[in-house]
């Protein structure tokens, strides 16, 4: 067991990443005390059932007091409320930081709060299920994920340096790029694909000539996929659209312009140019196996006969 | 064991569905004889190493040739081609399916080179991976999946119950509807999911803000599903576009609508709207999972550590 790299370790929000980030800040022996935060009274409760950290504060400056690092584990436009909260408890040298799935916005709302002496880290692993609230979180959700650093211009390095190694013991890589950059990268990778998962969940819901319950019974065509990555959670996906507008819009205007050609492929049968699209895809599938950021398992093929909800 | 439904069975096709099919038949004891035939040399021999069936044959009306069921497992663009082959090698009486995901295309494209005396039941198993050929097929991909038949008007009724009877024997619920109505709701249920995943990771592939190393290691927010959807075989798909033009041009234009509408809540900041949509996503998912047809683990937190290649 190594020392723990930050002897009080205070979570602001306990849902699947913040008491994910508990169960592998214990594996790792990375935090001595953990305090635990949530603005809801049941979620509190159930993370002190669930035993996740070692003590349970129902106001956020109580848990972050004497903290050594606090990490904001909450929606996106929950942040500058969360930072003005605890500000005034935080002691001088304490990192702040966070798990945003957007960051240039999450640095305009909590930078202001923050005194000269408190260091900002901001953070975001890129790693989730479609799951939510304190018993989703398991101690393995982030090993070979990436965790993205966004530290803005003039940020103490030595608290970027130990933000990193904290990330590294928890199972992480660790990646350090611009808050701007950052937000782009997620737009494509993560924020659009969302987005039209919701978006076709949705229109199959609405339509008069197919009813939901067939809808529902030929899934396995590849709609099934799309409702996972639909059911994440409404809050912090809506935070996210409206915290990254820009990135988002623009993504979303590539989306559309490919899509429309593609469109016209189809309207005028043009196989050839379907055909190259469908083959060069396969590439990019590989190099994220290779990346080892999926499995090669064939999940079409999902386990069958106990998929009635165990 | 009960006796084989069919004698002789003949696969005109060897590649995923088609090996599935075999080692489905095989379990249950529904078919004696299995002949198959592929038009590409080197998978009917991997077919033969694999001891896939009982005869092989370079030429498919020798597959077909006293068979009493002949089902083509192959693109739809080539089901017009293959019909015209075997059908001089047809004794009356003999059942042709298929197993296309597009319908009325097959209906008219294989239909008038079949003989009075021949019933032909098409056929569409909802399920697959996204892996292709003989290696890629095993005896569970239809278990408790769906099998659409879509037979014209005037089929035979006792031909229809054998299929119907056949595909229940190699672990699939069945259901009967027309062919339009079949290429309505996959459009919905798999096409546009398809087309739409295919279409965000040619978009990831082409970005100048974005490296494509960028999009793979950060993959594991959402793109990677995409790219496994946009990892099956260019050929059936493209077959799949060209052959369902109208459907899915329907379909995607109501996606687009609805996407349009989406990006419209975005820029004007409606965070309601979103809020709801992604709320009313989340019951679609519970009902996949409660009509058997998803399992209901967490499948973002993927397997860790051995992600690369196995």
């Amino acid at each position: 067991m190594t020392e723990p790299m930050f002897p009080r370790l205070a979570l602001i929000g306990i849902g699947l990443i913040g008491s994910s980030i508990a169960h592998a800040a214990r594996r790792a022996g990375a935090a001595g005390h953990i305090a635990v935060h949530s603005r809801t009274a049941a979620t509190l409760k159930r993370a002190h059932e669930l035993h996740i950290g070692d003590s349970y504060h129902a106001d956020p400056a109580d848990a972050a007091r004497d903290a050594d690092a606090v990490i904001l584990c909450i929606p996106v436009g929950a942040s500058g409320a969360a930072a003005k909260a605890i500000a005034p408890a935080l002691k001088p040298g304490a990192i702040v930081s966070d798990v945003g799935s957007v960051k240039a916005s999450v640095v305009a709302q909590v930078a202001p709060h923050l005194a000269q002496e408190v260091h900002f880290v901001p953070a975001h692993p890129v790693a989730g299920t479609e799951y939510s609230g304190p018993d989703a979180g398991f101690a393995e959700l982030f090993d070979n994920r990436w965790t993205i650093l966004t530290p803005p211009p003039g940020t103490n390095p030595e608290a970027v340096e130990r933000m990193h190694d904290f990330w590294k013991r928890l199972g992480a890589n660790v990646d350090v790029m611009t808050p701007e950059h950052h937000d782009l990268v997620l737009a494509i990778t993560s924020h659009v694909p969302h987005l039209i998962a919701y978006n076709i969940v949705g229109t199959a819901a609405h339509l008069e000539s197919v009813t939901q319950s067939e809808v529902m019974k030929f899934s396995a065509g590849g709609f099934r996929d799309f409702t996972r990555i639909a059911s994440s959670d409404p809050t912090m996906w809506r935070d996210v659209f409206l915290n990254n507008r820009e990135a988002v819009l623009e993504m979303l205007g590539r989306f559309t312009e490919d899509l429309t050609a593609l469109q016209r492929n189809i309207r005028y049968g043009q196989g050839e140019e379907l055909f190259d699209l469908f083959t060069r895809t396969r590439a990019i599938r590989r190099g994220i196996i290779e990346a080892g950021q999926e499995t090669a398992a064939a999940d079409f093929g999902r386990p069958h006969g106990k998929a009635d909800g165990e």
